[in-house]
């Protein structure tokens, strides 16, 4: 019996996806890689994960686990593989306010677990542009980060245990509910970011916090990027640490909003060099009930900060939302991100770096001498989740040639090297940054990292190809 | 030329101890454990550490690495073998204030950094008992816990970066200062926690935070643990997250205190089943500075809710901290756990368990039965961070037996176990817990981390023994 057959025999028919059927699943949302699987498979649980693992392991078979498919650098690239889609374990399992966790299957979108968290009065702390069709099993995958890091962490930060199947077939149970526990190595963390090169996660305990029940958020002009920081650290040690977000917007990211989305309109009259949007949430009841005067206490200590340091020439200027409504507002200026850091036609360099946060500036300014070195005409923009130093740089050179594309990288990871920072902040590795991985990551690290994967995976089998170079 | 002679060579006379000069060195706090080293090792850096590894894997000569030797788990011992002890690599190197990090060398004395994150307005927030004298690399190879882990976290969660010298004497720079870094597998959270089996930590990159300015205490005589619970989930409600301790001590430690112990004498006038003490910490201006009727608003905050729960009759006595010597006082009763859980002669059976926060009750209530059943007169006592769900459940047994503490050992495990808990919380796995481990741990993540150790240190001459059953 061929492999298929044996696959259909497994999953049935209506999950053993080819040819034609594949069409949803063949290409990345960038545009940027292309691929014809040799099959989709759509398990229904993770036996039958173990099971499609077993034969591919007993065959040699390449299997690319997947869920939403909102990647960017390529992890789910899958020509002449098996794709392991996870999207029918979709099921949230449990909720347990108390416990404050959730127990979910890989497919869940993550805007589900938002809601199925808000119903409850809580939050899952995991907030990006891609929520309504990432799923937690490629959201844990990529240790995927978004607007809300500064406050919360990363996924790794948020997830409490993990079921993983193995290359082998072999189930790994981690499903832990606990805070401490210290019985031997830290597996859970080694899967998480692994890009399915480790293994396939099948459930995960995820942790909620409080929702926040006020928020306080603005739109704010500012002199420069260090004016930015010292309102961050202020507003940090006056609510003390209660910053959600601290997102940057230069002005090319302006300009790019103006010629793209008009209809989101600009917050300002004009375009600033430095535009920050900022949030404060809040969870205690004095912070989110109003005053005498009909504020929140929050927005009050907001509004204070920022009098001040306009008083001190570090604000230029400054809009706060009054409702939710002009909230998402100004958060959908933020959010067309990914739309408007796309060139409507031509080639685009896209870098996730990240650099200490009192280095972004300088990043900028070096970064930019670099690129406009080897194609003056060349357009670098970016937008940052500033509070965490995370900058996604992008450069639209003016032509389309492979080496200035790659010569434009490296300029970029030189810089980030000089400042101490990381090639790939949250996006992760896949097959885009497999060279950068060669090129800046420390040798015996990498030597490590092969020891692992083949410790978990002898056969070579699991997303072959992507992270290690 | 023998290796002791190579070692003198490379380290100086000084610095290789053998023999009578060892004996600072030759036991474990706890008495449960003594050894005879080969030889005690102090290198003065890193590449003396490196330098010492490659002639310990060139011989196949077992390597035992120690910092204050604080541990309760056996992790040290170090028959016939090297000490590797980091004492002498003690300098912070850095503290950025403004980056909230401290560069550290693993010799730096807990309470060391402490005081220099104090100077500069900061807090690293994790506190124990031993922290006059554990090191930073022991604090790290061990994930210690400690009061604090409610509101920070454990040791992982306070680690940006680490550098690592492997078995074969390599280099492993993750000297990270990023909060986020996406660039392929996290070795960093590997060595983390693995007691000194996969590498030895030269240096750190550790998280500060900003130093609570304002600290509301107290102890709590309760009338059940369920209340103890919703008072943690009230306060945290209504403080928006700032309990910083919640430590529970019942009628057994209470007994022992007052024996053990009566300079310190009790917070109470007679001993209650549930005493609870707690504690929370605020850095935000407006929590730190009085009130009108010269009341700090978190400790006006815990008042109101205590007196709440009183009128529900969920609180039965209570004493608040007026003065910082008040709390010290209260500190103290918590803080003499170590003196006063170990027996004064006789066996004792120590656990270190950890179950999900609803579970506590139902833990106690079994696991006393089960040591009862085996023996009538064994007197069981704990002590718990109650917000983490972590409990140091102690027996002193009638008999010393090691078949019928075996047999309690067991039990306490088979009560944890169905309750989806872990058998080593905080204190790692060393030798003690080794059978715990052959026990209870799935057996694919031991075999995966059987892979690992494998992997990192083929020659196993990291701490042999350790960890790994």
């Amino acid at each position: 019996m061929s492999l298929l057959d044996r696959l259909t025999a497994l999953l049935g028919p209506a999950h053993v996806l080819t040819g034609r059927d594949c069409a949803p699943y063949v290409s990345e949302w960038t545009g940027k890689y292309h691929w014809e699987p040799l099959a989709v498979l759509r398990p229904a649980n993770r036996d039958e994960v173990a099971a499609v693992l077993r034969l591919a392991s007993e065959t040699g078979t390449p299997v690319v686990p997947v869920g939403g498919r909102t990647g960017l650098v390529g992890g789910t690239e899958a020509q002449g593989r098996l794709m392991l889609s996870l999207e029918r374990m979709n099921r949230i399992r449990e909720i347990r306010p108390e416990a404050r966790i959730a127990i979910v299957e890989p497919g869940v979108i993550l805007s589900r677990l938002h809601e199925a968290a808000a119903d409850r009065g809580l939050y899952f702390p995991l907030w990006f542009g891609a929520r309504g069709s990432a799923m937690i099993g490629g959201v844990l995958s990529t240790n995927a980060g978004g607007s809300n890091v500064l406050r919360y962490g990363s996924t790794r930060a948020l997830c409490l245990g993990l079921e993983v199947v193995l290359a082998d077939g072999r189930v790994l149970n981690l499903m832990s509910e606990l805070h401490k526990d210290n019985s031997g190595y830290d597996l859970k963390d080694l899967f998480i970011g692994a890009e399915g090169t480790l293994g396939v996660i099948t459930a995960a305990v995820m942790r909620l916090v409080p929702a926040p029940r006020a928020h306080a958020t603005a739109m704010l002009a500012m002199p420069s990027l260090d004016a930015a920081l010292a309102l961050l650290n202020r507003l940090q040690a006056a609510t003390g640490g209660l910053v959600e977000a601290f997102e940057f917007m230069p002005r090319s990211y302006q300009a790019l909003l103006v010629a793209r989305r008009p209809d989101l309109g600009l917050a300002f009259d004009r375009i600033y060099d430095v535009t920050i949007l900022v949030e404060l949430g809040a969870t205690a009841p004095r912070d989110c009930s109003p005053g005498p005067d009909g504020t929140l206490p929050l927005a009050a200590l907001l509004e204070e900060t920022l009098g001040a340091m306009m008083e001190e020439g570090l604000v230029t200027d400054a809009v706060i939302a009054a409702s939710e409504a002009q909230r998402q507002a100004l958060w959908a200026r933020r959010e067309a991100a990914a739309e408007v850091g796309t060139p409507v036609s031509g080639p685009s360099v896209d870098t996730d770096i990240c650099v200490p946060l009192d280095k972004v500036a300088t990043f900028l300014t070096q970064a930019e001498a670099r690129v406009a070195a080897l194609d003056p005409g060349a357009f670098p923009h970016c937008v940052a989740h500033l509070g965490d130093g995370n900058i996604h740089f992008t450069v639209f050179p003016t032509r389309d040639d492979p080496a200035l594309e790659g010569a434009m990288v490296r300029a970029v990871e030189d810089t980030v090297q000089d400042l101490g920072g990381s090639f790939s902040a949250e996006h992760g590795v896949g097959l885009s940054k497999r060279g950068s991985m060669a090129r800046r990551k420390d040798p015996v690290a990498l030597d490590l990292m092969r020891g692992l994967k083949q410790a978990f995976d002898p056969g070579n089998i699991l997303n072959p190809g992507k992270v290690l170079p």
